[in-house]
């Protein structure tokens, strides 16, 4: 088999047999076959697509490129999360406790933040002591104790992912939907969870622009879950404006510590639930999906959820006193409010920007080496549908300086787009793909 | 400028800029930009295309990233020629005598065959002695006193194609037009004639398999040609079946010098005289085409380019006496006729599979490295349209051994296609664009 003539074939609109497409990606993950063959075959998959075999055939050859985890040691249904990626957007940190307090177990892998997105690592590292940098046997050990660990990604999980994401960020190959579905659902599958629930986005802070690019894309990756033997279930959910109000690491554990205390409602509270019941009732734990949230909402009720939170950062090194004593997570020096320039409601907010501030603060990473404040970030005070009078206030900004938090109000200030007339909102929970 | 964001441009379809393009051309030459960016960057290239400007603007990004030929030391009009390949061209060792009989000087820089088509240079090898390794002054001092030289393409000539044009061999980008049309026209540009006369194959036997897209190619590259300020002219012409009836080395010797000694007519005299008209009428030494054909066809008739054909040789360190004695040229030690397995009219000849049939022999290259045998090859006596009775011989094998020419034998009979009426032929000068 010639690469060269593989290219060809995807160039032309062939479709590509799973030898073939074992070979590319066996190839490239050992290093046989070079860099400028496989992305001059990115952008030929970008022109032309691939069909859902082909797309199933690419995902099971990323998964083989490495180890898969072997989950057998933990008892019960093991659930795993995937979002695909937005701002403000703390839902791990909820939906693993209400979940894990009823005994569906969740062993997730996770990443750190990179651009204008945050990653669940680096908020739960608000908590002095925690890690997750965590051992195999100890990862297995806190899942099936504690009911949900989350660890960093390991190396031998799925390297043809990290070859090819690498190689497609700089490339201009990361928007083709099948290279999408393959990267996330391999990992997925690497990561041997009976379970997969997708939580994909929609709208300007998300990679989906349209509600239409994310259900094909939802549907394209439930069918992949599928055909691979797992349970999939996905949720579109609304990305126009950031998720919640807290945008910034330590910011976010506390609106998530709010949430599992019940004292937060909303739309972080709505996606949860919505991701809980869709996990319990694929696993069986709930007859249906009413009947899941109401079991959901007692773990709130009841203080289960937030109790199970403590025990996990416990198990993970952190200091679990966090959770009921606010004053433990880092704190910024300078809190500034900033007040609205109109009078009106507000009509959108540019989620990307926000989470573009939230790195200009020092919490988020430009480069992977950036050392990050986790204590900085932006509480929204209005969001969008909201009405609010000039000089009310819009956000506060949680700053290192007095300097720094000036800038980021003038800037937060233009994220905000303002009108006369109440918006109309589309329903944030777009809709679930089964 | 980031090199991802221009590819994503491309591929988007926009129209990059003339720095846009300089900057990828001169980052690549450099090794500044990777080899993986420039691959998917000539992917999308493939699928988006380029405009008139931008084909112009990667073009002369290409002449500019290394020298330009200064041909001012010779005198009188410089024409240059170039080929779109194919199997048995041995037009150059025609044109180019005639051509400077007439006083129009060429001054050609040439390559060696790899895999289904010959090089110019390689044929010229079978002249005893002969050499294409000339210094850049001998090489001028040839074009002045003899009328032409031929010569291997320096490194320092364009070296952008150079590495373009290896990255897309493995990449699958070699067939898109812009591509194309830069290469061949940023070298016939950096070689530094006046006029550039391009022949452009269309069939079976080149890349451009229909005539539609052998007139585009011709019509880019004469716009491209045009504004760089050269007088370009294309001549679109058949390659259906070889050229002429020799395919490999020195036979192909053996048939220009028949055709200048005025021996052999058919479409390669055709060719040749075409390609010299629109030189003699480009550079205002003839009124017209007509004009032009009658002084090429003196040239023949009275000596004079055999004549300069021998100069030629000599100049260039070869036995000019093998011009006019040709037992001094390479001679396989095995000729062999191949029968015709059927009766009827000759319908097609796979010119791709002759071509790979002369690689078998020894007489072509599989790799740059391969060492070849300028003496095999094929004299074909059938071509399309001609009669042929069962058993009547359709060409003649010439081989190392007995064994290699059995074993040609039977291949060079299933190129062959037959039918029992006269095919209807296309004019072997499709037509000319200026």
């Amino acid at each position: 088999m010639l690469m060269s003539e593989l290219i060809m074939k995807k160039r032309d609109g062939g479709e590509l047999s799973r030898d073939e497409i074992r070979f590319i990606i066996e190839g490239y993950t050992k290093g046989e076959i070079p860099d400028y063959q496989v992305s001059a075959f990115l952008m030929a998959v970008f022109f032309q697509g691939m069909s859902t075999r082909e797309t199933l055939d690419l995902t099971m050859a990323m998964v083989e490129s490495g180890e898969v985890l072997n989950l057998s040691s933990v008892s019960g249904i093991k659930a795993d999360k995937h979002s695909t990626g937005g701002v403000g957007d703390k839902t791990s940190l909820v939906l693993c406790p209400i979940v894990a307090a009823l005994g569906v177990k969740m062993a997730k892998m996770s990443g750190r933040g990179l651009g204008h997105t945050g990653g669940t690592i680096d908020k739960l590292e608000s908590f002095p002591g925690f890690t997750c940098a965590l051992t195999l046997d100890r990862f297995l050990e806190n899942v099936d104790k504690v009911g949900f660990a989350i660890a960093e990604q390991t190396a031998n999980l799925d390297p043809a992912d990290k070859k090819l994401y690498a190689l497609r960020d700089v490339t201009g190959t990361v928007a083709a939907p099948s290279l999408i579905v393959s990267s996330i659902m391999s990992k997925k599958l690497a990561a041997g969870a009976d379970m997969i629930v997708l939580d994909v986005k929609t709208g300007r802070g998300s990679f989906q622009r349209s509600d239409e690019d994310a259900f094909a894309l939802a549907r394209a990756m439930v069918d992949v879950g599928r055909l691979a033997g797992k349970k999939t279930v996905a949720v579109v959910t609304d990305m126009e404006e950031p998720l919640g109000h807290a945008v910034g690491n330590a910011l976010e554990v506390r609106e998530a510590i709010s949430a599992l205390k019940g004292e937060y409602k909303g739309e972080l509270m709505e996606l949860c639930l919505t991701l809980g019941s869709c996990i319990l009732t694929e696993a069986g734990v709930a007859a249906g999906m009413e009947a899941a949230r109401i079991m959901l909402e007692k773990t709130i009720a009841d203080g289960s959820a937030l109790c199970k939170l403590a025990e996990f950062v416990r198990a993970q090194g952190g200091d679990d006193r966090a959770v009921y004593d606010d004053s433990l997570l880092p704190r910024a020096p300078v809190v500034m409010d900033v007040p609205s320039p109109a009078a009106g409601y507000v009509s959108s907010i540019a989620a990307e920007a926000v989470g573009l501030l939230n790195v200009r603060l020092g919490g988020g990473r430009v480069t992977k080496e950036s050392i990050i404040d986790l204590s900085v970030g932006l509480a929204l005070r209005k969001k969008v549908g909201d009405r609010v009078e000039k000089g009310e206030s819009l956000a506060a900004i949680h700053a290192g300086s007095r300097k720094s938090a000036e800038e980021a109000a003038k800037l937060l200030t233009d994220c905000y787009v303002f009108s006369q007339e109440k918006p109309e909102k589309k329903p944030f929970i777009r809709g679930i793909v089964r």
